[in-house]
């Protein structure tokens, strides 16, 4: 009988463990992909594309009994070589080679010139060839970055007591729906996909007090700019026993605060390939609505058209105004009207044409809308009767309320959209490894 | 103008505030839900429900100015005491209060006694009461676990040089497909819900060598059993430059090993309260499918009835045959037949009629599917054509080979199911929060 007894230690080196070791002038094998070969005559430069970046070979005329012109781009080699100090590599490293061994091999030649710094293509074009156009060591960067933002949510909050949720996505035909949802036949039942964990969150408060997940969401939003997708990533969380809703938005400062900080110390290496500068957060202010409208309306002389909800314009000339007013990226906008928020959002007692709630924009833009909730089984059945709502729709989720709930209050961060605005991208799609949008549903 | 700078600190204490400061003596503030109220005349014990566990409060007639009656069992409080050891209560000390503020209040009492140890009702119950039946301590136990599984699979690949990963769920027409698939309208295109992350997460090894996403699926596989769900958590991974199918087994065997030791050392708490016992895997036999399937019915005496598929019994048998030979829970069964194997998968060079793939059983289910993919694009076409596949279809993943891909393999690991056996749960509901059947789309 044989066993498997854990993870195999490989023979193959990875960049990490040859810049940490003391192997120069010591012969290691490496894989990777060929990313570039630079023929120069006599000798010939190799680039190996490896998860943690690229790694120069240096390939001499005879030295490895193996034909350069053999070589493709996009072959996937394991090399041996020796190890050479190179100031001028990639790594500060770099392989003098005496064996090529070919692992696979292309069947066509690439279609895009991915190895180079910079994709002179449209965003179009990137999209169409995204399976290898991701390929492309800026490109990659970018979702790693995002891998990071994930990260840093998580942590962050395991170490803020919060316990890590997992809703369905086939939902039955929900209360917030409308018309934007994607609806769908489950064993002849009216189904639909979830436009966000709402009513789940709220109901594991409930189980846990701090919850939080990070999951795909669906919107079947017809917009088609370069803020919105179809499908995205949802950062929620939700949390019990607050004070105020003012709890949420310091537990997101606090979020933002731990992964930038997170960033800068294991994603270094891509920040600096994309030339990103993380934003320092040490205080972000906040702003109601309509105080908000005024500011911008006096200082850019502009007037204000709807009173109820912020233009995309607005939300702009928000950002730019705590920018220069407070060399603030971040403002979080509170107490939007009562008619703008869902039927769960709690009203501001001391005015109820508005609601305890907030968003946050980034550069201009909402990535976060939050709040705290109402958790009164009575008030809430009023507000639903206000609006025309029949409780019967969504009693799984009055229960909750029925039977006890505590104060509590949540958001959702759009993963995309945040991570655009980190890395100053202009269109959602660029952060967006496979975009879902109206008109795009491969590959 | 105000300002959010932070996390906020509360005035409440958690328990392992408590646990660990020297408060004995001292005044604290503490927050949570009523769990229980056992009035023993002139005094009564209070029971609070935390997301850590459960406090046990002391009432005296007198002391608080709070009148017992007025409490309701779920209603949310924060109460003030002064902290005393006591070895019988469920943390090790115990509040005497002296004062009670009622933060919400439930609008009727419960249904069900979900402060019962363990609730005396059937699974049927539990499930259509779900939003509150959480919230009884063994319940919910069972879903911190699961985070703790999801935790060891993210950490440990980590370790192991893997990215995370996030692909779209709302797929074109796919290859995989068949009848098992949720069908939706995306924009007047046809589109269906994604059953396995397998097209992306080979892509993604093109990318960064080794990937993994923990992320739903969707089957609309109309199995109305004990062990099938309809949309559950599949915990994937797929590694680039592997010298077989064995490094895939290799991987899951250390995020075994590295989990339970992750669960054993910060799920303590939640394993004593279930009586769980983790199992210690320091090897995992690996049989041949048809060699498995041979041991079985000789040492069974059962009669081999389909050469190509193991039934659920033999499986259960399997398992069985391991455990009783070898003292493990764990086996891999590899060298499944082509016929019973996706298109994609690597056939074995040395007998074609088998492929170079593997299920692990876990206790007699299997939990995990996987094995080694085909990289190379003329093999994978031919393959397709004997399938009498159209390569059209799904030219956006097959353009990851024309482009070159190296040797890689991954697996799928159903979540729910993994979780149902640690806790030697029988249905697979049990350990599945919201879960979705044939006939269950709510709550």
């Amino acid at each position: 009988m044989e066993f498997l007894t854990g993870v195999k230690e490989k023979e193959t080196l990875g960049v990490w463990e040859i810049l940490e070791g003391d192997y120069e002038g010591k012969v290691v094998k490496v894989n990777g992909a060929v990313h570039n070969i630079r023929n120069m005559g006599d000798v010939a430069f190799i680039i190996l594309r490896k998860s943690e970046g690229l790694v120069q070979c240096v390939y001499e005329e005879g030295k490895t009994g193996f034909d350069l012109k053999e070589l493709k781009e996009e072959s996937a080699v394991e090399v041996t070589g020796t190890v050479a100090r190179e100031g001028r590599a990639p790594q500060g490293f770099e392989l003098h080679l005496s064996e090529i061994r070919v692992l696979s091999e292309p069947a066509e030649t690439l279609p895009l010139a991915i190895n180079k710094w910079r994709m002179n293509t449209s965003l179009e074009t990137k999209l169409a060839l995204r399976p290898i156009s991701l390929r492309n060591v800026r490109e990659r960067a970018k979702f790693k970055i995002q891998e990071g933002i994930v990260r840093g949510f998580r942590e962050f909050l395991f170490g803020q007591g919060f316990t890590e949720i997992r809703t369905p996505k086939i939902v039955s035909r929900g209360a917030e729906g409308g018309a934007n949802v994607f609806k769908l036949n489950y064993f002849n039942k009216r189904a639909e996909l979830g436009q966000s964990p709402q009513f789940y969150k709220q109901t594991m408060v409930g189980v846990y007090d701090r919850v939080f997940e990070a999951a795909p969401v669906f919107r079947a939003e017809k917009h088609n700019t370069t803020r919105h997708l179809n499908e995205y990533i949802s950062l929620d969380f939700e949390m019990g026993y607050i004070d105020g809703f003012e709890d949420v938005m310091a537990m997101e400062t606090g979020f933002l605060q731990y992964t930038m900080e997170l960033l800068g110390r294991e994603y270094q290496k891509e920040l600096e390939l994309l030339g990103v500068i993380l934003p320092e957060i040490r205080q972000i202010p906040q702003v109601r609505f309509d105080k908000a409208k005024e500011l911008v309306s006096e200082k850019y002389n502009r007037k204000i058209r709807n009173p109820f909800d912020l233009e995309p314009e607005e939300e702009q000339l928000i950002g730019r105004y705590f920018k220069e007013e407070y060399d603030s990226d971040f403002v979080f906008v509170t107490h939007y009207p009562s008619k703008k928020r869902p039927f769960y959002a709690m009203d501001d007692p001391e005015d109820n044409r508005f609601t305890l709630s907030f968003d946050l924009l980034y550069k201009g833009l909402e990535i976060t809308t939050g709040g705290q909730r109402i958790h009164d089984y009575a008030m809430i059945l009023e507000k639903m009767d206000k609006r025309g709502m029949d409780p019967e729709d969504i009693k799984d989720y009055l229960m909750i309320f029925k039977y006890g709930m505590p104060p509590h209050g949540g958001l959702g961060i759009g993963l995309e959209r945040m991570t655009m605005r980190l890395l100053d991208e202009q269109n959602v799609r660029e952060t967006t490894m496979f975009p879902r949008d109206v008109t795009r549903l491969e590959p």
